[in-house]
């Protein structure tokens, strides 16, 4: 009769003993009040393990980010227990699909497997990975080495010939037959032990029986990873791309009569489209183009109160000519806007709106939908406000509002109208301040419709909701560069972005300037510091975007000391802007972009690397192509805007894919000086009064005699 | 009539761009082939977001371990759009239980929130955390804003009363009532606009509204991570656990009257209890107790056949006495075991069997469940090997029987059996070689009935399955420890498994030898070898091990040059230890364990630091208790077991939770020396011909003028 189990009951001999005498009596509890039972899984012999598959988002709770035609790269952990071998294979489809498209994938040891499938089609994907214990291979190894030990026997053979007759049963056609006889030469001759060994073990170890067995696999017992991983498949501009701002109202070409500027308009935009074709930009973002209000209209540089023939803020959307889907009446027609949309297309580039989901007290939708809109007690309606702040001239959505399915209805009613408009692209104003749901839902619900639409999320907030509108469905994002100046700061922050899982869901879009940041380094710095910041914004992203004319034109002036914004800003006001005469950036930017368009490596933000330099003003950083044929591009930037700045750059020749003793050329793309570079040191020298940035190509393709000649 | 979209027909102008256009045509495949439209949430007004939970691993697939007692943090991250505050609980539970209990999360910054529950039971548990939008405190913070910029007002007012009337309508007993008569001061006298605003807006930021409102927050819109967290509370010991391992075949105290080593019992080994208790171990193991098989029987040294009279591995399980549940005759009887187990705990010393699941050709369940195992098409049964090694003297079951439901209740009950004798540790031989799924339903199916029961996995393996293994139920392992022996190889061990995520699954146990490993160190290391080993083993892990006699004898000879098998291992052979005369560690192995009981930081894995020594044959390294007022412990150890060395130490102070500046003493637990430190640098030498190490306590207790005078 077995004894009871009795309890240790030993005496206190240190806090943690103690406290463990005590709370051990927690053991005791009855029988009751414990856990259920663990039932036997429904089948406990899937003794492969999947695990750690990548790309993962919040453990696949969001879709990892590529875009259409990227190699994209699946890893996972595939074992089993004991000296088994495993076989796995990558599986994918587009969501919705019922069958799983099947890809190999191979050991690159310590248990992880890599594979890899093209993204071929936009949209959404799922992935995942099965892996199972491989019998076959298991026994082909085994009965490698007991030949190879002079062990090998007709017993083991014939263990290998049951597992080919499977393998047989599995298979169709003519590997089928193969595989019978296959069997049966295993098998060997009837009652004679070890008839004809030497050529039983040869067909065994075969590359044929192998080849024919590897592809009727016994999958019966295998893992799958469950539920499978999310990706989403984007356009190509979703990661590289380069962006122009400007207000369509101030892109007259010429003054008004009577000297002042005049109101321009989509066709004024069409006239400029070769000047920003001419810059090499591909996509023209235009802030909201709809009515604007009367009601609390501000005044120019933000006055409380407008004057008369103020023109007013285009965020303060809606007006008694209509809402979000209308056309301000002074920028001509809702045809012009086609005609401006097919102009930029003849010339490569696409229009992005900006969705500010908000109204002005006029928009319609204030006086047909008064359900959406927040209410105070006196019967008002609430204007936008950030205490003790109030921006009266704007009127945000209820997302607390019972009647949330129609405002959601309503707001990707916007979007569809525009998409079935020709706009693909849209900026969103402060997405952090509406409900994080709905984003959700109205992303995936657009490109469930339309997957070559994409959305940059302007997302100037706090890490987290800048992160989680990204796992919402924003392609692109604004984020932290403006403000990120000193080396430290820029190399910290593009590698919080560019590595890890923020890689996967995150892609920056880096903008030096808008028409709410003149950061204090473009007041001060000069041309140098303008320079800086293209170079930086153009090399350090692949998608980034400057706002025009301002930027190019090196506008700096703010409204006030201590101020990031505007001085006359557009915002409030008509400008009228002489490109033609005023000191300007145009043919650097033109030259810059072309740079980015000739060089692979600057279209995507992966293999990112810093390079040590010795000087705190200089920062140097790699890119590297997705294909490896592709030259690296080498960016070293002056970050003083004034002095010029020398230092000793210490390569990591391996990020590069460099070898280290093979002599490369290094092209300024900027400049097209070109040197030769025979080892990790080179010297830098580079002065702010004339180009503070140099721009390599590292050309290493050394690898034949005749190259070699070719440049010594 | 709205245009139709037209399709951007830009040229190719990089290989990127020419990608795109070729696959963008994919973009036009028709409605049908595309994604289904994605419907409505059900409830779109969750606004607020909880993300990254911590401690979870694999996203929540396995329990992040605990043991009783421990204080347990969680974080989340909680936040919502704009500028609303939010407000956050924990929930948590055992598993099984109906309701959540709750405790308070505190902002930590940047959207992380904070909160603690005690481990007070054992078992499963499962955690979450809920965050809402906080309506009442969000209305609070505007208001006080908007007071200091004198702009409250009537209207602001009444919408806290709103507020605050709907709490009370949540609300029960005298917070009820108190809202009420809240709200309706709030609310101000009827149609007096701004009668006594003062009072109202006073009564509004008063702290007892705050704390009635907080005691009924509106929770109906809150977002709660699910599924929940598994948590898994073990017992303290195992977490803190020093382990004795003896053969009890050769614990007789004399030699028998042939001069020979006479066949220990369980009599000898509690014979043995007062000097295992003695050097202050906890867990007494035993390697297996059962009958052995006398087929293919190993002879000494391993030899392939036995001699007569040999005794055989006690791993080979199982003869005509019986297997698993069944004791070898010469050990004694199950009362014997029952006595040893209970004068055991007498002396504060669990006992912990082997459980390896393999069995000797005898074994009774070889002939009674010949399904259990795998057949050769000879008949024959198959034997253990891993090709060209041969291990005919064990056979592995077949895990991937069709049987295999009734193998694994059939290998629970070996474990039920003898935790129903008084084993609440198992130490699990070789658990990679057996199948992961069993593992975890054996495990989860026995502590879901005995909580207190927990398994030691022998997991000298690849790291993919050593840490799966730990997730899948076993509370410590083995390790790479043995062979990590420079200052690098320890460094990056112990920070590999005491942060990140596998810190929350993973508890090593260390041992410096085993009976199958004895490392070239201990083989060359001397006495120096031994004490260092010892004291890194105790001190940088809260669990370790040694395997004895031949660790505190210092037992060094190999059973050949390149081996780690000992000579004449007690595996295959009954040996006589001669504890009384022959030099030993006992007496240092009870001083480094009492340091041990001493010394909370001791006791635990968590807040390890490396700190820096100039000197790479020294090691320093620091752990911290999980109780604030705990002295710091700082070992340094001389990995040079022959040579003194010596170096200039830079502690990292504020890992050690030291202020710069102010003096502490350090107290070298081993030779009680006591110095005092006046900041980072101090010098260090150590000689392996004394002692190679010194672990310290840093009292840092200089707070008062007494204790200052007292120490200087």
């Amino acid at each position: 009769m077995p004894r009871q189990p009795t309890r240790r009951s030993r005496s206190p001999r240190s806090r943690a003993a103690a406290t463990r005498s005590e709370l051990d009596a927690d053991a005791k509890r009855s029988r009751s009040e414990r856990e259920k039972p663990v039932p036997l899984p429904v089948e406990g012999r899937r003794r492969a393990v999947v695990e750690r598959l990548y790309p993962s988002v919040d453990g696949g709770a969001f879709p990892a980010k590529r875009t259409l035609g990227d190699r994209v790269v699946v890893e996972a952990d595939v074992f089993t227990d004991g000296h088994d071998l495993v076989a796995c294979r990558l599986l994918h489809r587009p969501l919705g699909a019922s069958d799983f498209a099947e890809a190999p994938m191979t050991a690159l040891g310590n248990d992880r497997w890599r594979g890899e499938l093209v993204a071929d089609r936009l949209g959404r994907h799922e992935l995942t990975v099965e892996g199972w214990v491989d019998h076959f291979s298991s026994w082909r190894r085994d009965l490698e080495k007991r030949d190879l030990a002079g062990q090998a026997t007709d017993v083991d053979l014939r263990i290998g010939a049951e597992l080919v007759r499977q393998g047989a049963a599995r298979a169709a056609g003519a590997d089928a037959q193969a595989l019978d006889r296959a069997a049966e030469r295993l098998e060997g001759p009837q009652g004679v032990a070890d008839g004809d060994l030497a050529a039983r073990v040869a067909l065994a170890l075969s590359p044929e029986l192998r080849a024919w067995m590897e592809r009727w696999p016994d999958r019966s017992l295998a893992t799958r990873w469950d539920p499978p991983l999310p990706l989403v498949v984007d356009p190509v501009a979703a990661r590289f791309s380069a962006w122009y701002e400007l207000f369509p109202r101030s892109a007259a070409a010429e003054r008004g009569r009577d000297g002042e500027p005049r109101h321009g308009t989509f066709r004024d935009v069409a006239a400029r489209l070769d000047y920003v074709a001419g810059m090499g930009f591909d996509v023209l973002y235009l802030p909201p183009i709809h009515p604007i209000g009367e009601t609390h209209r501000k005044g120019r540089n933000n006055a409380r109160v407008a004057a008369r023939g103020d023109v007013g803020s285009p965020w303060a959307i809606g007006g008694r000519e209509g809402g979000h889907t209308a056309v301000h009446p002074a920028l001509g027609t809702l045809e012009d806007f086609h005609a401006l949309v097919a102009a930029a297309e003849r010339r490569g580039i696409r229009i992005a709106l900006d969705l500010a989901f908000q109204c002005s007290p006029d928009h319609p939708w204030v006086r047909e939908h008064p359900e959406w809109f927040r209410r105070r007690p006196d019967g008002t309606i609430q204007h936008a406000e950030n205490p003790p702040k109030k921006y009266e001239d704007i009127v945000p959505f209820d997302f607390d509002t019972p009647a949330w399915r129609e405002l959601w209805q309503a707001l990707k009613g916007v979007v569809d109208h525009w998409a079935a408009h020709g706009v693909s692209i849209f900026r969103v104003d402060n997405p952090h301040t509406k409900a994080f749901p709905f984003w959700e839902w109205m992303i995936a619900a657009v490109r469930a419709e339309r997957p070559d639409v994409f959305f940059l999320a302007e997302a100037f907030t706090r890490p987290r909701p800048l992160y989680r509108l990204a796992k919402l469905g924003f392609s692109q994002s604004y984020n932290y560069f403006p403000w990120r100046t000193s080396k430290r700061e820029l190399t910290d922050w593009m590698r919080e972005i560019t590595s890890g899982e923020v890689a996967e869901l995150f892609r920056a879009n880096l903008w030096p300037n808008t028409p709410d940041i003149l950061t204090e380094q473009l007041q001060h710095g000069g041309r140098g510091a303008f320079v800086q910041r293209l170079v930086l914004a153009a090399t350090l992203g692949a998608s980034y975007g400057i706002y025009g004319p301002p930027f190019e034109l090196m506008e700096s002036d703010p409204r006030e000391a201590g101020s990031e914004e505007y001085r006359d800003s557009e915002k409030y006001e008509l400008r009228h802007w002489d490109l033609a005469n005023r000191p300007s950036l145009a043919e650097l930017i033109g030259r810059v972009n072309r740079i980015r368009r000739e060089n692979p490596p600057l279209q995507h933000d992966r293999s990112f690397a810093f390079h040590a330099i010795d000087n705190d003003a200089l920062l140097a950083y790699s890119k590297r192509g997705m294909d490896e044929e592709d030259d690296p591009v080498l960016v070293v930037v002056n970050l003083d805007p004034w002095q010029r700045q020398g230092g000793w750059l210490e390569l990591d020749l391996e990020a590069l894919g460099l070898e280290p003793g093979h002599p490369f050329q290094a092209h300024d793309l900027l400049t097209e000086a070109r040197t030769t570079w025979h080892g990790a040191r080179a010297r830098i020298e580079l002065d702010p009064q004339s180009v503070p940035a140099a721009i390599f190509r590292l050309r290493r393709r050394l690898r034949s005699e005749r190259d070699f000649d070719y440049y010594f």
